[in-house]
């Protein structure tokens, strides 16, 4: 949809066909653990714009319900089913943007009732119907039921979760917010892996201190049931449930452009130019679908993110208009809130990615006041830097403080760093705003710099 | 002290000398408005190391009560004064830091008992004690005197401030939060005037909403009382005050270093190249009482704030130990609390200062959500940006928000912009964090750069 507007804007005479396979468009994804978790009231309020606005305001020819089946490059139409049958579209310019599917790993009974993954409008809706109906049942648990309500006098659940990722994290945020013991599994052996390790560590820190038992490196065997789910089973024990959500990631969903032959990268996700153009003239593809240029290898890297999807969306919209433009890579960035905590990531801080990309990385940390140590409030910003040590580039950063301690906007400045291949000396002297409030007169980031400067 | 530590850590055997006429030393001025505010509740708290520290943990021969009266810079000799008389002390290399003093502008009475500046941490407490006594008294005024108590049933005071800056907001703060109410008046056409103009209307919007009157394009002409200050006269009016606090600025404390034969350069400040190194060689300024470089013009500039003091400070220990160092350039940023806001401001917002740097400055404002719409928290950001219409670089930026909304942090972002010389439209492809408790999809800052980007 940001395509389309863009195009419309820029150019009101072409004709802008939108075909969508369900219902909703333009609708804030991000915001589905919040609405799950009550505190945003209905899915509407996740749509930015509806579609009426975009036929009657936007002059777009949007088409929900309409599945598109067929691209035809070569005669350049495509074909969409709705309920009354097949329709053909001839294009000028094709746009595939068909998103990412929720992956479900290979796990026995991952399909049974009461098993949810959090991927669409819809997986919210259900998702927050399971918790009106179990909070409403009022079969609240005693303590004194195995393992559940650890933590709670009473508890609802106990739920578990797969994944420890943003959706895992986010929705445990969600479920013990509702008084639901959640238990949270995950195979690796922290915690929001793409983080630093400090940043993980202090997040699973946090966890502990909430309705949230976390089992690292820890495989789930078996969904089990007799019918719905009951049980999560892993190698060393049985933990029953009610309801478990998977949330172990996402890949492309790229069948309808292979079909095509639209040529897929090696991340698995479609591959482009630098204007997000295909193999094929006139066919651009874009967001969770596609691949984008990492900013600092200038690799080719799947980072289906909602920034990324809507800035090639709008410069697609530019170029297909007439304007011919660059969206711009990305950095990897991301930002999280865990129940009290904040944290973001940006750049390359795995090692061996970094190493692959012919730099030699270290790693620092560093634990700095997040305001002036005699200013009230205030706690505490972690801040990871990896930097290619000969020449003190900073590769990547990964902040965590507790929510509104700033570690996710402290992170932009550290995406600036990365983007433009700066080095930490560099950094270091940047002139950040400082006042008592906010900060230290090194603000953390200065202060990483720094420290990371004089031991590399 | 910045200096001298970083000079005896890199070099043990280095012999470091400072004499410090007063009996504090490195302490956080900065947080005396807070202080006074009573949010902290000793001066000691202010310290970041303490006299003993220093001498004996960082073995740094520290002189606190002893007054530089001379330095020869042929002899490379310093002549300083304490009770018992007048000691000398040869150098090798010597750092001038005399800081800065307040301005207190030509107006009649300015000298009056209860006219109080706020620089030192000796003014701090003096302060301090005048709100203590203030409310101690108990002497609460009625509303029904005159122009006093205009907003609260009753208050302390009423106080005038002088100057609508940094210190001038902050302390307005400071006793407003006390009870007193105060009356602020302003020379120019707004408040904060190095911000930009949005920035300066959403805090004298804010400043409204408290127990502030703000008087703007309003000249004192005098401070009138028999004795001790009774009233502030303007062209037009006459309001009665107990106190008047006086922050239109600083100036450079650049006597001694003058009557040495050190040059100044055209801001007034001591001039230095970019190692800080004066004209004399071997003597070296930073601080309040010098000059810097811009990062976007390149001129020599006086902006004297905390953290380039601390910046070039440790840029000359590090240089003086063996290891020559250049400690930045100053984008002038500066942040500010204002009751329940916040703002931060850094490059070039004047299009006159743009014009004489070759620019062709544009500026706009834009307004954005500080979290994502749904989210249930959250208030408004505004961003101002400056750029060089021809070729989009961004020359300076200001923000302003809700207090916690992340003005703050978030100008981290354009600092970066400003001292790399990006464009708007390089800034707006920029892979900022995202997620809902913290912003939109696209960034306010984002969301400024498309804008001012499309409008050049």
């Amino acid at each position: 949809m940001s395509a389309a507007s863009k195009a419309k804007r820029d150019d009101p005479d072409l004709d802008v066909v939108v075909f969508e396979k369900g219902q909703w468009v333009s609708y804030g994804a991000c915001g589905l653990p919040y609405y799950i978790k009550g505190e945003i009231q209905s899915l509407d309020d996740l749509v930015s714009v509806t579609p009426e606005e975009f036929c009657e305001e936007r002059d777009i020819d949007l088409r929900t319900g309409h599945e598109v089946v067929d691209i035809d490059p070569d005669d350049a139409v495509v074909t969409a089913r709705n309920d009354d049958g097949d329709v053909t579209q001839a294009y000028d310019a094709l746009l595939v943007a068909t998103g990412s599917v929720a992956v479900t790993p290979p796990i026995e009974g991952v399909d049974r009732e009461g098993v949810y993954t959090l991927g669409s409008m819809s997986d919210g809706k259900e998702l927050r119907e399971y918790v009106a109906r179990a909070r409403s049942d009022g079969n609240l648990q005693q303590p004194d039921r195995g393992p559940a309500c650890q933590f709670l006098e009473t508890c609802h659940g106990p739920v578990g979760i797969v994944g420890g990722g943003y959706i895992g994290v986010e929705m445990a945020e969600a479920l013990a917010a509702n008084d639901f013991e959640v238990h949270l599994f995950q195979r690796g052996g922290r915690v929001l892996k793409p983080f630093s390790e400090a940043t993980s560590e202090a997040v699973l820190d946090h966890l502990a201190g909430q309705n949230v038992a976390v089992s690292l490196d820890t495989e789930v065997r078996e969904l089990d049931g007799d019918g719905a789910v009951e049980a999560v089973v892993t190698a060393d024990t049985r933990v029953p449930v009610e309801m478990v959500l998977v949330g172990t990631g996402v890949r492309p969903r790229t069948d309808l452009a292979e079909a095509a032959g639209v040529e897929l990268g090696e991340t698995g996700a479609i591959a482009t130019d630098a204007s997000r153009e295909t193999n094929l003239p006139g066919v651009y593809a874009a967001g969770d679908c596609a691949e984008a240029e990492h900013v600092v290898t200038g690799e080719a890297v799947y980072v289906p993110l909602a920034l990324t999807a809507n800035r090639h969306g709008r410069a697609i919209g530019r170029t297909v208009a007439g304007r011919p433009t660059d969206g711009g890579g990305v950095a990897g960035t991301a930002a999280v809130k865990a129940f009290e905590m904040e944290a973001a990531r940006t750049g390359i801080l795995d090692h061996d990615v970094a190493r692959d990309a012919g730099f030699e990385p270290i790693t620092e940390s560093i634990e700095a006041k997040s305001r002036a140590g005699y200013y009230p409030d205030g706690g505490t910003v972690t801040v990871t830097l990896t930097v290619d040590r000969p020449s003190g580039r900073v590769l990547g950063g990964s902040l965590v403080s507790e929510y509104g301690e700033g570690a996710v906007h402290r992170s932009h400045a550290i995406v600036g760093a990365v983007t433009e291949g700066l080095t930490v000396s560099e950094l270091s002297n940047y002139d950040l705003a400082y006042a008592p409030p906010f900060n230290t007169t090194w603000d953390p980031i200065l202060t990483a710099a720094k420290v990371i400067d004089g031991r590399r």
